[in-house]
């Protein structure tokens, strides 16, 4: 990388990518595969995009294992919009959902559905600055709610959902926002009603939002009411295609995917990941400088919070590491301290030189 | 361009891109002066990212001449999110809107607003195919409509309002999908209350939205049942940063306005694009065997509509200029023959070959 000068960017969305992805797109800028033209220039209505937009649902579906009784649709809005259209949809019978809120990202989302129905926040880690994911008996779930929400990984918090503690709901379709763990872990599909994501962590760029929807929970927005963008339905039955989609931002979602094919796979990243996971924190829980403010059993591999416990240690920290080409590793603006974002895209020697860093701090600035 | 073995690209959308711009986003890939990321890979929250959009804002205020009343605001969902957002932001008091349609967009939206209000369709040219703009006497405006919209530019069907023609609203805001002509001439914004434009044609790829509102207009969305991101005031307050913005896609619409301000602003961008038109249409008015089919005082100068009269012909003539590199010269699927659409980007080289090969074309295909 030295000779391109790019650095080790831990920011947390937008984030780091593949350089290979990167440097795909750069060669074919002006004129993709022979067609004399960007992509960013081609008519979403043309064969040679087609073929890009259905590649990418393809490779989607093939390194996530998406049943084949599941739409892929790519739209835009964000996580943001999620939180809207998800109750506007699936708001079906009872007009009641459970959200488990270990979050802003949740709070947000559970705020935003009570304006169409009734939403029951079952658990919060607020009083403890969301430090853990909240277990619930299922003695406590609502037997007839129509959906049963939770944020898969909090991107700001550093806690992720482990496999054994996902809500088992039974009849009750689990929607999960996915948007800073999608494809960084193997996940049953089949376990959830519906999984969207944001694309700008491990997708590719801002402005594509991915959601994979089970095909009997579509239909069920208003039409007389709703905003016509935002009915799943209308998109799952033109392809994505009822108005012009984000053609450039699911092109490099495309090549992303293909770059994880071509690393082997989730089961190959996710493999990877745990070991970038593994390595961090084992530095610092044998650190006696740095500390990890998150339960131990619901740490994120993706988002990794870190703290000396002197904001004035923390900002020096994050100084003398992007001197040293390690970027955006200050935390969110709502918690303070030191966050390393750690998605696919960043290679183990990211996380071995930051390691390193910190080896180095701690050496030079314990008292 | 043959190096490149660029085509000229007459595609109504997404389109054709100057080749300045596109080198530019293709050398910064990789490292984006300096930072050591691309932009894709940049937070938003960062001053890098934030110069980035502010640089756009200005650059668009600079070449538009917004008034400093007006937001200028970088959205998401293209034109058809508009259609809801303007009667869910603007219906404020009587909640009734005057609409003129001119074309199936300018349907669809008088068609969504009814969702929200009452909607009078004060002409539309349906009948005709929309080959005209109809002139509405304004003793037949609704005097206290919430506002009124018009559609300045019709993508399908080559017709485009003049500015002698635009309707004299008054107090009652006019509202203007400008997707397809923003930027191509010059526009006095503070006749309108509210501009909107998707930005996959004079403005970069699709995935971006820019609104242009004026103050005044901000704070009537219901926010108790309004889904949240379909208020323009909350992205007004947040500097259109209250989610994460589609950023590559900004920084790709900034790069196009200073694209404009090298050209010599919309003024000489305003000459070109009337000086491409009238060799167009000149070429159609003089040929036995090409005909326009819209009224010559609403011809658009950014699509331009024309036909054989026989549809086995005008398949042939598509074929035969892809073959010498001009493509996308279908008519859309609605509405057939052939439409070159001669946005910003398409230069004057582009349409004088197009007139060539018409010519050359006519003479061999006219019996």
């Amino acid at each position: 990388m030295s000779e391109l000068n790019r650095v080790y960017n831990f920011s947390a969305g937008p984030s780091t990518m593949p350089l290979p992805v990167l440097e795909e797109a750069q060669k074919d800028m002006l004129n993709y595969h022979g067609t004399g033209m960007s992509v960013m220039e081609m008519s979403h209505r043309s064969k040679d995009y087609q073929a890009i937009i259905d590649a990418a649902e393809a490779d989607l579906r093939d390194v996530m294992g998406i049943p084949d009784n599941y739409k892929v649709l790519f739209l835009q809005g964000g996580g943001f919009m999620q939180f809207s259209m998800v109750p506007l949809n699936l708001f079906r019978k009872s007009f009641k959902a459970d959200y488990i809120v270990t979050g802003g990202w949740a709070e947000k989302a559970a705020k935003e559905a009570k304006k169409f129905g009734t939403v029951n926040v079952l658990a919060s880690s607020k009083e403890s600055t969301y430090s853990y994911i909240p277990k619930v008996d299922p003695a406590n779930y609502t037997p007839d709610a129509d959906y049963f929400y939770i944020c898969y990984n909090n991107t700001l918090y550093g806690t992720e959902w482990q496999d054994k503690d996902l809500p088992q709901t039974g009849d009750v379709p689990l929607v999960a926002d996915m948007s800073s763990n999608i494809l960084s872990r193997k996940v049953d599909v089949s376990k959830f009603g519906l999984i969207f994501a944001g694309a700008q962590k491990n997708l590719g760029p801002a402005g594509v939002t991915i959601v994979i929807i089970r095909e009997d929970l579509l239909g069920y927005a208003d039409t007389t009411k709703t905003p016509i963008l935002l009915d799943y339905k209308l998109h799952a039955d033109n392809g994505s295609m009822f108005n012009t989609p984000p053609t450039y931002g699911i092109y490099m979602a495309g090549l992303m995917f293909k770059w994880i094919k071509s690393m082997g796979g989730v089961e190959e990243i996710q493999k990877i990941n745990e070991a970038k996971a593994k390595l961090f924190y084992d530095t610092v829980d044998n650190s006696k400088l740095f500390k990890c403010p998150v339960a131990k059993e619901d740490r994120s591999n993706m988002n990794a919070l870190f703290v000396t416990g002197d904001p004035e240690l923390d900002k020096k920290f994050v100084a003398e590491a992007k001197a040293q080409g390690m970027v955006n590793l200050a935390g969110h603006r709502s918690v303070g301290g030191m966050r390393a974002s750690m998605y696919n895209a960043m290679p183990m020697e990211g996380v071995e030189k930051l390691v390193k860093f910190m080896k180095e701090f701690e050496a030079a600035n314990l008292k």
